[in-house]
């Protein structure tokens, strides 16, 4: 790239020429897609554990090496999971600093969602310490959320249900292909989701999954998956429609045989923007435990103002001139959304996250030359921090 | 058909070489479809209210005459009605006669089925004189279902709703295509949900859609089928993923263009089974009101035992060996299903209904010599009931 005199919403050049999307969804286009789905249509076997969905579910549970049950997305996963766990009328302690999914799950099940804090340590993730501050005689489980990917400190978690007598569930919505010690993660805590959707980095359109090692809470989720039903024909408990439609199996059985390479790509990406932002005053970037290889679903980027020159939503603005669509993920954090707010709380890690942080765009396929434009356009905001002020955006 | 010395569980030849279903799911299988879900895979555009999506949505409100709303499934679109009608802590009055997906729906939402019965009149449907008992001060609103596709006595449910100040609701998961006064149904009472699974008279693999005249409503309906997100980034009540991904919509699209021929084909094979059932004792055919024409997703047909000489279970058993396979919907009914099980609780017609009924298969394609075997094997089983008895099946 060539250097410019002016950043774009100061009348120069964007640093893209075609925008860069927040995502970029990539679908394989292999003909033995559509082959096998043209004989689903003709069978008329599309859906209800359709062949190609039990395989894929079977691949799953040996990719992951965890029994995993297929959903048609991954919130219905989640409500499955939450169902499962038996929570109605007691608390589950959640981040405030995730996608609305994670408390609006414990809710749907008549649960009451505690927030707890997030770290200080880069990684965004769930505190421990402030987890076990709000456990209470009402307590029914503790569910940590992997954001950005960014694994939740399992080992810690599982100890506090060891010692309180609770149950550990992960969101791990984003987190499909994020590595913990080297393995993938899909085994966390008592049970464990992911999500599928065209958003993220693993994707079947839509879908979802729940995992455990638990054979009889496994044996419920696959109830409710289907409207409760047993298998005597009796129902104990509400479920709902959660099955995947053939087709989307289609799509992951085939996403699933390249996925490695697109992980690599994405960690590639994340540690070319990272070192291209290291010496930027006023940036952190999100970072996970050593031990740790998220999949990186976003790269979240922490703006001082102060020490920037410019705020998060003047970042966000002078990037949409540069064609670079960033997201303020997750903002505003759960404790403050109408159906969650209660006077009084204070979260201060998450705000000062929520409220100060972009979410970056990494692909499956991103290439270097994005990554640098990234980074270019974090230089020339800064560099043109004053003069982009004085515009009061 | 020659006759046959015996019936199948007799030792004769089955009636039907290939197995007759319970249903016969057809896609289309033209080109259109998969060049504009290719083109949807490269894009990357396959869901969140992808194009399709929309047009189809626009396409269905068009088409059924109400705004409409697609969702990932009938169960999803069922819950977002539910929720969005405002029923924690209060009544809803069902019929304890349907899929137990319509309790359940009731009960996510934090309400309380009540369970009325069914109507004398051959049509299965709510009797809204027993509605009507049912309504007490925590009465929030009346569900009425529309099963195997006959639609709920809609007048009078309005009338009920009209003069006690509640919300009238249909669950018409299995009805889209159904036509009272002339008209398809669809703006049915306050709001009206269908279901597009593959079981379903009109399919798109899985989906559904929630309908209704009222603007605030469907907003609510909106935002909550998108985890409760409002446009200005607040979110007032927990949502969840009701999204319809694109190739859904592009299935629906084509499937749109010949719906009324298989409604037609549905029609008419109903009333050569009805014709053929007339004079054999013991069997009542479900009846729709004249005013109606249901798209007969399955054909219920209640068996007398003491006058048909076998019972619903040997009918089935019977059957099953002529390679005709039927159902026993809807039994258990609902108020017999351990979740819902009150101690006491007597629904005399419902209870009739569920543990005699038989539902016979109905497909968009059935042809004639079809119809005409599963009429046989009503006449064969009736003549051979005696012989039958014996074997204690």
């Amino acid at each position: 790239m060539s250097p410019r005199n002016k950043v774009a919403i100061l009348g120069g050049p964007p640093i893209f020429n075609t925008p860069l999307n927040i995502v970029r969804p990539r679908f394989p286009q292999d003909e033995i897609i559509f082959d096998r789905f043209k004989a689903a249509l003709r069978s008329g076997q599309v859906t209800n554990n359709s062949p190609w969905v039990v395989e894929f579910e079977a691949q799953l549970s040996k990719y992951l090496d965890v029994p995993t049950l297929n959903f048609c997305n991954g919130q219905a996963a989640l409500l499955a999971m939450m169902k499962a766990a038996d929570i109605e009328g007691k608390e589950v302690i959640v981040p405030s600093f995730t996608f609305s999914a994670t408390p609006h799950a414990v809710r749907w099940c008549g649960g009451i969602p505690i927030f707890a804090d997030i770290k200080n340590d880069g990684s965004l993730t769930i505190d421990p310490e402030d987890v076990e501050r709000k456990i209470s005689s009402k307590t029914a489980a503790i569910m940590g959320v992997c954001p950005y990917g960014i694994a939740a400190d399992y080992e810690a978690l599982h100890d506090i249900g060891k010692r309180h007598g609770i149950k550990v569930y992960f969101d791990s919505a984003p987190a499909f292909g994020t590595k913990v010690d080297g393995k993938l993660v899909g085994g966390f805590g008592d049970a464990q989701i992911f999500s599928f959707h065209a958003t993220k980095a693993f994707s079947t359109m839509e879908g979802g999954c729940v995992c455990s090692n638990d054979k009889a809470f496994m044996e419920r989720v696959k109830n409710i998956r289907n409207f409760g039903l047993m298998a005597n024909g009796d129902c104990e408990e509400p479920g709902f429609n959660g099955k995947m439609p053939e087709i989307a199996a289609l799509i992951g059985i085939e996403q699933l045989k390249t996925f490695h390479e697109a992980a690599a790509v994405r960690r590639q990406a994340v540690a070319r923007i990272r070192k291209g932002l290291e010496n930027i005053p006023g940036l952190t970037v999100a970072q996970a435990p050593a031990n740790q290889e998220p999949i990186w679903l976003y790269l979240p980027v922490i703006v001082d103002a102060a020490q920037y020159g410019l705020n998060r939503d003047q970042v966000a603005a002078v990037f949409e001139k540069e064609n670079l669509f960033v997201r303020k993920y997750y903002s505003p954090p759960c404790h403050h959304l109408t159906t969650y707010k209660q006077a009084g709380e204070v979260l201060p890690h998450t705000e000062t996250a929520a409220y100060n942080v972009v979410a970056l765009p990494v692909y499956n396929d991103m290439t270097e030359d994005e990554c640098d434009g990234i980074v270019q356009a974090f230089v020339d905001a800064h560099r043109s921090a004053a003069q982009i002020a004085e515009l009061r955006i």
